[in-house]
């Protein structure tokens, strides 16, 4: 016990290795951080070959590689990019004072604003470079690190530079991260490429153990996350393909859909447009009204709610899931650090302390330009009036893009409006007839490419819209970020499906009175069996292929595109060297032809969009979890693929937990409930069902609905030049149908509302607040029955807790004795001083 | 620096005066403790007179009384009740292993289980008690404690015993807690009695500090929690109060109202009960339609919006002082102590064992039945079987319960329509004119009796079943008998409120076919000005009603009333000694006389059924911040005079929060908001007056609207013998009107819901909708907005942290140059090693 109490006092600790080396190192543009690739450290770890694992070491053979740095000769890199100018700004050429780095390592813990000096012109000359390369070196020798140099060979274009962080190091910062002793035992870790990065491996549990020792802490959570989202998909799938069976397999016994399709029952349906088309038999639609009830039964309301309760539980499960992990990856004690300021943010307010002190010399009229006085402006910070015009540019700027987005929508309904008229006016039959399909079709793979262009121009514009923000340190930017972008890529992906679900065929008009955009072309209708089948090919085509485009072409196509590219670069750049000392490549120069990583936002946002599909609209789909799964399968594998092979080793950050992405998950959670409440009360016809089954029906069966869903119109109450011109049905014609509730013609006030319409519309306002309440109810009941904590973990917390007590119990007690036969025991007083008296020794 | 880090790793505190000696003490039954009395501590500090300091000592005069313990000589005291007598099972007669009594008072940090030694009969001997007792002590003494007697005298009644806590004792218990030093300045205590328990203190903020210094932590919250939430009240009231007098000043350009009261536009209302009534005109009730304009205004709509803003606002508010106090209270880092199990639970446990092992042993036949083995039986526990019997008891109870609730509130319900329709009929014009007025006033009075009285039976009705539960810890069973008496007091004093605002008049059919009660009597309507004014008046007469009842009766006047038969008693069973030995009557005595210390769920209970008040039926009485507002002025300075003069000085107990409190509060605000959107838009006619207005109206205006709102009803239907028997209207009268909305007599559907209703009833949900969601998202908004830790605080604590690490930095540089001066560096492997070194110097 002793012994594990010293050893918890040192909190030293073996993973380290990973852990000291932090992102805001605050390293010039041109040095790149590269770690050793997986695969090969991996290979070169199995085979165990002396000479190969020499090459991980330092000349001497005995210190390992821990972190490798590499120097551009040439001007900027472009990989970079531009916003990286400024990153240069935090290199100080002046002193630092001693220990500085340290901190700065540490994620900068004091006074970081005495650390930046103005290194003048943004492009700094080759020979101020050199120096300041040095000094930063210098500084990292400062802080314990070891160094070991490539030999200079400017020619090469890039010069490599190894460290070695040494074990007293490690300890040190260990010891400033509360970093917690291992105490339990961890298996070992064999070949993380084979036990994971295979398709052949998705029945299995992910190693998530392993991801977490090699990527850190915030790749492991994500990839946990996602086998936990994974996993309680497959009860949802199963549920959903019940549902979608159980519509199946009522069909045949479903009184309107039989209604619809019984010819005897002939009703005259009104035309769908004007002059050109003709009136027609609602039974025509009767295959529509089939594949509706597959989706629109009862089944789908409880699988409705099934899934809201799902989504709550989904939550509540990785709650607890990622305490038991923050608990076996010793996170538990992990307190928030303080982040560096990001390189802009200082810039700017850089340059705001030297207008004021401008402005303040200007006034004074003092000439002494050159004094800078870092203690008056220590405590500065940008205000929110700097930041105001980047706050306007925001907003204004979103509002634009969701104007781009509903422009965009709203031009696709343009299209199929005006396509599907010239269509009809074709004398073609063969065009005609195949209006509907054709036109659905090329509109919604239009509107499948339009998402997915926009996608990528909303993921820029958000990054250039957080970049105005000047966001303060990292997190902040990344939050802000990842805030913005899923705002965007949202609207983008669900702008179409909210317009099938709440607004199409609502602002048609009614024969007689259609309403036209551009004077010319009628407002769209639903198809006759209901807006609910349009909205389901919708979905499932746009979930479909934006799943199937992104992880093939976005995913794996463009990297291993843009590798291919970089290494002809490459190849160009310097044919020479590579041809003359192939011996000599080195690990850390096949680690720099890998992709840099770009951080896991991309791969989280994609599964929330999916998780959008899956509980937003899931009313109207219920075999999008199926889906979902499928894919979600595959894209475990084909990230870990893309980690492990394809990428440079990101640098491990610690993480307790997925931050923002859980609000997110948490927001769609709440926001799908309302928003399938309006699809099953608006969108699909259960309620209308349910109203007339027990306010209007006279058998109290379902019998004679279709008749009470569609009203009358008199066709001589035609606009002139609206009568259809060719007609087959309409010669003996006076009254024909339409589905609304609007008085008849013979009613006193002719095609108003009818009482019906009130009636449904309350009932169906009515089961939306019902469902609300229900749902919001039971889901807290769920997320309150369900503890944060496993049990297991808390019972372990409370032990390790109790044996730490005891430890220190009896070294309390020793030392009592200790000092007792020192100079014995005279008064209580003395016991406070006992440990002083130790430590004084 | 270094100083402040020794004093650190001492972690001593002086405040560990009140925090050493915990609940959790198990203490015998017959043992009390009572800690010294505030006013005369205060007292005796201020006057700082050497003698009457010495009193507070032992006897020696150096050493400070902390713990004042009681012994009762005579059988179990009336003062503790029945469930006590389980407490007796806790105290072993076995041997203790040595240092578990010290676990025991921290709160038992493990295995419980072997502590547990049956004591056989549940009534012990005098013998028995005396060992108990002094094993007990030995205890004590053992663990540190310093114990001084008072000379027994056995005739007294009860013996006193005074407990001085040294110094080392208080250090060791301050780390275990994980007590930080304090690092702040804090002002030195004058006086609490002077400061805050007086009434002309009530425009001060209340010293939370000293009373937290004094009281513990707990109550300092509950007072910390009593003034935020009074001072958030304030904002409140002023805005109610406006919204108040908007209605006060709009009612004379109020179109409805003044329709009402036009006497031109004479509408014939049909009668409201049948026979003794007489029809009437509608401008009679002009008063009351005057009057609820104060209330039902468009202001309300905004109020009500305001409220659930305000109610997020106190919440995020609240998390915030929370913290502000954790920090500045040092208890930012104070963990969850596992906490030792009830004696109830540890009775039953052993009950259960000791079952088992005899079905064990009848099995096997064995005959050593006296052989006890605590190590087999460490693991057991109370599964949900054990529990079973005590939940099924729970839920029909409560079920039972809230069928009682509901039919008190029916037969004030069936009182009233009876009485009212007996008074109708009594000849005595007087009498007639008077019915509302009298009828509403008693039964309003009734409603309040039977609310008040059932109040003091669900409190002992909760306290019970929870007891039937058997949770494990006392934390345990406070949450739970919280949960469960909060349920029963809130379904108790809000029924009689639901029932006006959602259910009166609704169910009372319309002329002609009225629904009737018990087939004689008719259900009730509300008055002509709506229900709202009713709720209005119910909601004020109820709170008003039993603030001002419990203030005055069961907060001041019970304990005065118990206090003086207390002293009744106790003069009576030991008349001489007081008589004799006036002189020896120490602190401790007096201390003794006053009320023990009941916890402060009746004081949470009280506020939180209030803040009920204020948020869930505020959309109709405006007022009721104002009137909390009143309430809790007083209200703090009497729960102050109270705890500091009239109680015993409780434990101090340390809390981080205000626990399950909190979850009921934002349970509470979540639920406001659905009920301030129905009243609204049920309740009120402000959806009425809407549709009226931008669907109905020729002009745009509201003329016209009273008009609207009335059916037509034709007398020729009234069934035979309902018809009026004396009219003076009533002659030539074939059509009267009554307010609902249904179609006229000459329709197709006679007296059906015409579709103005189901306009009106889909405008109504619709609104529900609508305000629910902007409400909420609002709330969520304003949660999001205010940061849960106050900027200073994290600043602070960041600053804390570094310093520390600083410290931490230098001790570990001097240390390494220690180590290198004895043995030089020789190997990077060195430096864990180096704090083992130095411990074992």
């Amino acid at each position: 016990r002793n012994d594990a109490l010293r050893r918890t006092n040192q909190k030293f600790l073996w993973r380290c290795v990973l852990l000291c080396v932090k992102q805001s190192f605050a390293l010039p543009t041109w040095v790149h951080c590269i770690l050793l690739s997986p695969v090969q450290v991996a290979n070169n770890m199995m085979d165990m070959d002396q000479d190969s694992r020499k090459r991980l070491c330092f000349a001497d053979g005995r210190r390992k590689v821990d972190y490798v740095l590499v120097y551009h000769y040439r001007k900027r890199s472009s990989v970079r990019g531009s916003p990286s100018q400024h990153r240069l700004s935090i290199i100080s050429n002046g002193s630092y004072p001693l220990g500085v780095e340290e901190k700065d390592q540490e994620g900068g813990k004091d006074e970081p604003a005495e650390v930046v000096v103005d290194v003048g012109p943004p492009d700094p000359a080759d020979g101020e470079k050199i120096m300041i390369r040095e000094e930063f070196e210098g500084n990292l020798k400062d802080a314990g690190l070891e160094i070991e140099h490539d030999k200079e060979n400017k020619a090469h274009g890039h010069a490599f530079i190894r460290l070695h962080a040494p074990w007293q190091v490690l300890s040190r910062e260990a010891e400033f991260l509360k970093i917690k002793v291992p105490t339990k035992k961890v298996r070992h870790s064999r070949l993380l490429h084979d036990e994971w990065a295979r398709y052949g491996a998705f029945y299995k549990y992910q190693p998530v153990d392993l991801i977490r020792k090699y990527f850190g802490e915030k790749i492991g959570l994500y990839f946990a996350w996602l086998g936990v989202y994974t996993q309680l998909l497959i009860p949802a799938s199963v549920v959903g393909i019940i549902v979608f069976f159980y519509g199946w397999a009522t069909v045949e016994t479903n009184i309107p859909s039989q209604e619809m399709c019984d010819e005897d029952q002939n009703f005259t349906m009104c035309p769908l447009c004007d002059r050109a088309c003709d009136y027609w038999h609602l039974s025509t639609a009767c295959g529509t009204a089939r594949a509706s009830h597959l989706f629109d039964n009862p089944a789908t309301v409880f699988f409705a709610i099934f899934m809201s309760l799902w989504a709550a539980m989904f939550l509540e499960h990785w709650k607890r899931r990622q305490i038991s992990l923050n608990y076996s990856w010793d996170l538990t004690g992990m307190e928030e650090e303080e982040e560096h300021p990001r390189p802009k943010y200082e810039t700017i307010l850089l340059q705001k302390r030297q207008r004021k002190k401008k402005n303040k010399k200007n006034k004074n009229e003092v000439v002494t330009l050159n004094v800078f006085l870092p203690s008056q402006t220590g405590h500065e910070k940008l205000t929110w009036r700097d930041r105001l015009p980047g706050y306007l540019i925001n907003i204004s700027s979103i509002l634009f893009m969701f104007g781009v987005t509903c422009s965009a929508v709203f031009s696709v309904i343009i299209y199929r409006i005006t396509i599907s008229a010239l269509m009809a006016m074709s004398p073609d039959p063969e065009v005609k007839s195949n209006v509907r399909v054709t036109v659905t079709a090329t509109a919604v793979i239009i509107n499948l490419v339009v998402i997915l262009i926009l996608d990528e121009i909303y993921g820029m514009v958000a990054a250039w819209l957080t970049e105005l923000e000047i966001p303060k340190t990292e997190t902040n930017f990344e939050e802000r970020l990842i805030l913005k972008a899923f705002l965007l890529k949202f609207m983008n992906a669900y702008a179409p499906i909210f317009y099938v679900a709440f607004f199409k065929g609502r602002f048609a008009g009614r024969p007689g009175d259609y309403v036209y955009v551009f004077n010319d072309y009628r407002m769209e209708e639903c198809a006759p069996g209901g807006c609910l089948i349009e909205l389901c090919i919708q979905l499932s085509i746009i979930m479909l292929g934006k799943q199937l485009i992104q992880n093939n072409i976005f995913e794996i196509g463009i990297p291993k595109l843009k590798k291919l590219c970089r290494t002809l670069k490459d190849k160009e750049r310097a044919p020479k060297e590579i041809v003359e000392q192939p011996g000599r490549r080195q690990q850390w120069h096949l680690d720099y032809d890998l992709e840099p990583f770009d951080g896991l936002t991309p791969e989280y946002m994609e599964m929330i969009i999916q998780f959008g599909f899956v509980s937003l609209f899931v009313a109207s789909f219920p075999l999008a979890p199926l889906f979902a799964l499928l894919n979600n399968v595959i894209e475990i594998r084909l990230d870990a693929k893309k980690f492990v092979t394809e990428l440079r080793r990101p640098d491990a950050i610690r993480a307790k937990d997925i931050g923002i992405w859980y609000n997110i998950l948490s927001g769609l959670g709440k926001f799908s409930v309302i928003i399938n409440a309006f699809v099953i009360s608006f969108t699909s016809d259960f309620i209308p069902r349910l109203v007339y089954q027990y306010m209007y029906s006279e058998t109290g069966t379902m019998h004679g609905f279709i008749n009470h869903t569609l009203s009358y119109f008199n066709v001589s109450n035609f606009k002139p030049g609206t009568v259809p011109s060719i007609t087959s049905l309409g010669k003996d014609i006076t009254f024909c149908r339409y589905k609304d509730y609007r008085e008849p013609p013979w009613s006193t006030e002719p095609y108003q509302f009818s009482k019906q319409y009130w009636s449904v519309l309350a009932a169906r306002l009515g089961f939306v607040i019902l469902f609300q309440n229900l749902v919001i109810t039971m889901s807290m009941l769920v997320a309150w029955v369900i503890p944060d904590v496993p049990k297991n973990i808390s019972e372990q917390l409370k032990k390790e807790k109790t044996l730490l007590v005891d430890v220190f119990l009896n070294e309390e007690k020793e030392k009592l004795q200790l000092i007792q036969s020192f100079r014995g025991f005279d008064s209580p007083g003395a016991s406070p001083h006992a440990r002083q008296v130790c430590f004084s020794l």
